[in-house]
């Protein structure tokens, strides 16, 4: 008989205009529009594989080869059930002659490229990972199902989730419907049209747990007197400022919103009973590096040079063009030296010179005040991934399955 | 011939709803009104001695004993002549018997017994304690002479001075009047009315070169998209239940919008562009620490024991009742060692039990989850210091003059 099965790879995406609240906790309908950018699965992916078979005896997951309970009611659980609904009255309703694998039980395996203690969010590649492959399994494919479609129910596993259903820059409509019918991704531009977009990310080493983002940002919602001024006034504003910077590739439009936003929502964590913070003295020195770099350009008449956002976490992801990146990595190896072999040049910036140690390549712009922040020990910045804005989810060949035929997951090295 | 002279002790006054962002620049009006608690002399004051002469040749003024230049169109040159302007029109010009003082040139030398290192501001009681002792130099004293109506000389010397003119609660109402003339301090409540308030102010090592509030506030005004709202809804409430939280002497409430308004603060200073941060990682610690003993106590049904305040910088101000100081000052040093001999019990807590080590006193509550905030190491807070609400300017007798027979500031030991 035949294998029902599906692989999909899923993007990380980070948000210019931040997701921060939710008007509805179970639907996951956000108080605000957000807009983020799709970076390169190259680098960052979520992996996962969905197999229906009748002899399974109920769904069940594995997470990086560890199985995840799928409790009734929970985000995962109603996931799959929204694909399988899609599957029956899209596809097995409307053809008797396809087969009615909705009512198989599903086995799927997922796996993240990046580490858990890199403290980047794995949960909106997860679901869009699990999504798409769950998709693929069941033929709901474009034309018939639009990635839009999909994000729907993606954002029910995590909001922000439904953002990595698409690539390149990526608006999440909050819509209106308290169905949350109209509350769904759709591409700004892909990637294609901005392809010298870089991003850097900084993984910030931090010793204090946070507050997990769905409880931090409720908090915030319940609290907060300067939260509803940012959603009636100040993020509508800046999504039509940012589609245009997209559309017009204006990187001094988008560097400067971003920024903005990026403080506008650790301000409002800020202005929460009791405060959310999320940036510590090294996210905080990055701000400062970044900010000297651009004043030196903007002062000189050059425009912005990089733009930092931080989410709920220490980590600063730096946007920057094709010309800049260079400059910038060399900038932040400057006060944020490296673990000699940590650094991976993945996109081929430094070539030869490299030879191991990014921090021979120290080095800072004519005129920067080296006073703005202190030089740091190794590992305050304890790793820097390098990527680009790429593209949306992708169907693995079947080869890179992560099953078994046995139905469980494979053991991956 | 008779010497005029009079020396004046101002108080540092802690506020506790902020006073952010100026509406006109050189009167020093403010966006919103702030309310402040003065805090005790007989810890942290600004003693200042004024003397006119027909001998003088110029208006000359020593804080701590180095000359400072009295610049045309300078705040301080402002304060001076505002105060002689007084003299002049409500005493020299009415009574031609009165002395024409108000035409001798003057010197003042100013000593602020807190170290600058501190980072305590000495621009509120500094002008504070300059002002009074003009005012008593030239008998501008009540029933003559307000307090209320040297704040509005005060003010234009640093905003904040205008509240260290009373003791106790003290509300700066920002105005109307185009020309300043309703932008004063009033008194909400005397020291005398809630005199088991205390105050611990925990001095913040900082290795980082803070941003000035001066030019901070400025770009807060012209940058910030959440400014606006603070101004218009957010203080105006809050001046309301600040105001009956002290009337009522409402601990809750108080400590409640005291730590609302400090986050409030410090959100929109991270709303700037670029972003201003005051606080550190070792600000953060210390409000884990605060919020986690309310936790506690509101769990039980027991109300809020401390509220945290910061200025424009690292230091918290802790605000606490009687009742509660002694478990406080254990439960700071249980995560933030002091340097021995360090502290000083100014206020009698520990009594004999302290023998110069207050380590020794490291204490948390019962149920205090400890993960809240590492053990700092010694000298991550620098200093505690452990004073009350305390009472407006005083005047001196003589012998505390800080000038000389010749007219120049006496060496301080």
């Amino acid at each position: 008989m035949a294998l029902y099965e599906a692989t999909s790879s899923a993007p990380v995406n980070i948000a210019v205009i931040k997701y921060w609240g939710k008007r509805d906790t179970k639907l996951i309908l956000p108080t605000n529009s957000s807009l983020s950018v799709t970076l390169s699965q190259d680098h960052l992916r979520s992996t996962t594989t969905s197999r229906a078979d009748p002899s399974f005896e109920r769904d069940r997951l594995w997470l990086n080869g560890k199985e995840d309970e799928i409790k009734p009611g929970s985000r995962l659980e109603t996931c799959i059930r929204e694909v399988k609904k899609l599957r029956r009255e899209l596809i097995e309703e409307k053809d008797a002659s396809q087969p009615k694998i909705s009512q198989y039980y599903v086995h799927i395996a997922s796996y993240n490229n990046f580490p858990t203690a890199a403290g980047l969010a794995s949960s909106a590649s997860g679901f869009a990972a699990l999504v798409s492959s769950l998709a693929h399994l069941y033929n709901l494919t474009p034309p018939l199902v639009s990635p839009s479609v999909l994000s729907l129910i993606a954002r029910q596993g995590s909001g922000s989730a439904c953002r990595s259903l698409y690539g390149g820059f990526v608006a999440w409509n909050k819509g209106s419907s308290p169905d949350g019918s109209d509350s769904l991704a759709v591409e700004v531009a892909p990637a294609s049209h901005w392809p010298n977009m870089h991003a850097l990310i900084c993984v910030v080493s931090d010793d204090k747990k946070g507050t997990s983002s769905t409880s931090g940002m409720q908090r915030t919602v319940e609290t907060s007197t300067l939260l509803q001024h940012r959603i009636k006034h100040v993020v509508p504003e800046r999504m039509a400022l940012m589609e245009k910077a997209i559309q017009e590739r204006d990187f001094d439009t988008f560097a400067r919103v971003t920024m903005a936003d990026s403080n506008s929502f650790h301000a409002v964590a800020l202005d929460t009973e009791p405060p959310i913070f999320y940036m510590n003295d090294v996210s905080r020195a990055i701000i400062a590096v970044i900010v000297e770099l651009n004043r030196i350009s903007l002062e000189q008449g050059k425009g912005y040079r990089a733009a930092y956002t931080y989410d709920a976490g220490p980590n600063a992801v730096i946007y920057t063009l094709d010309k800049d990146i260079k400059d910038i990595i060399q900038l932040i190896v400057s006060f944020f030296p490296q673990k000699e072999g940590e650094f991976k040049d993945n996109l081929g910036v430094f070539g030869e010179q490299l030879a191991g140690n990014i921090n021979a390549q120290a080095k800072v712009p004519e005129g920067f005040n080296r006073n703005v922040a202190l030089v740091h020990e190794v590992g305050a910045v304890k790793g820097l991934i390098h990527t680009k804005v790429g593209d949306g989810p992708r169907k693995l060949d079947s080869s890179e399955t992560l099953l078994a035929s046995t139905g469980f997951p494979i053991t991956l090295a």
